[in-house]
């Protein structure tokens, strides 16, 4: 099952900011539109077209997977109307490292799990992979989170971009979004 | 980049096998060929269409990286006309397993790469990821040797049928083939 994000005229998010992190960034767009389906679709004439897969999880050893489990909220939350895609690619040197290696960078020594543990289940978030399907990034992580949390994002997200994880992202885009009602 | 094995009437290579290991088989066809592309090929008439991508390294550590890279043969060596597609699907308890209980059945309970490493630069090797692409197998393995090496590719295959790993198969069909020439 993929997971397309369109950025163009129409959709049930409105972008209200398109920030190019890292690298190139992307057309902006008002609105945003997700689909799911069994393929990928063509490209379309939106601005952009970003398709992905949610898959096993990679890194989590089982406490953290338990503790993930118990703690994580669903997306559609009708009342998280705030979201950011955030689509990331890293480097050759984080692909040329080995699983254990790439575990030690992300984990042992960014916290990305344990520091991200603190924001739920106020920010629920799914990941979805596309390095190998060719697309310009390696991953699209999406959130969704009430008004009330969005300065809890903003730190979640400051903290991850001061990591050493983050110094293998070489591009990074910011999109954020509303709920349009 | 997506690669596509398809069996039918054409290909450059001939079908000489074609045998259900654990669950649902495939068709019988006469002839395989195989394609690269960047996008997932539509469903063809043919008896099926496997498609899949190489990607990154999941279970080796560094120094067992370091071995494969200076004992492992490139695809396509003139002398290696014979090979095995082999697609598998592993159970949802494989998945559920996180990667670091995935890795200790797969190799400290298993040896699947201190084993296999015996048969280098014998048997060339190469693993294709679907799982991810909605396809019914989980991996397409794919292997080249020359004919005097057709017994040693017995005894390795035979040997990881056996290991706890193998417990996880719930289906695998044995395609054996000869280049046409």
């Amino acid at each position: 099952m993929f997971t397309t994000f369109t950025g163009g005229e129409t959709g049930g998010w409105q972008v209200t900011r398109l920030e190019t992190v890292t690298g190139e960034g992307l057309p902006t767009a008002p609105r945003m539109s997700i689909a799911s389906g069994p393929q990928i679709p063509p490209q379309t004439a939106a601005s952009w077209q970003l398709t992905a897969f949610a898959s096993n999880v990679r890194y989590v050893e089982r406490p953290e997977k338990e503790r993930l489990a118990a703690l994580q909220a669903p997306l559609g939350r009708p009342h998280a109307t705030c979201a950011a895609l955030i689509p990331i690619r890293k480097s050759q040197a984080w692909w040329e490292m080995t699983q254990d290696e790439r575990r030690c960078v992300f984990e042992a020594r960014s916290q990305h799990i344990s520091y991200s543990l603190k924001y739920l289940p106020a920010i629920a978030r799914q990941l979805y992979h596309c390095r190998d399907l060719d697309q310009p990034f390696d991953f699209l992580t999406w959130f969704e989170f009430a008004p009330i949390d969005a300065n809890a994002f903003e730190d979640l997200v400051g903290y991850l971009r001061t990591t050493e994880e983050w110094r293998y992202v070489e591009r990074e885009v910011d999109v954020r979004l509303v709920a349009a009602i």
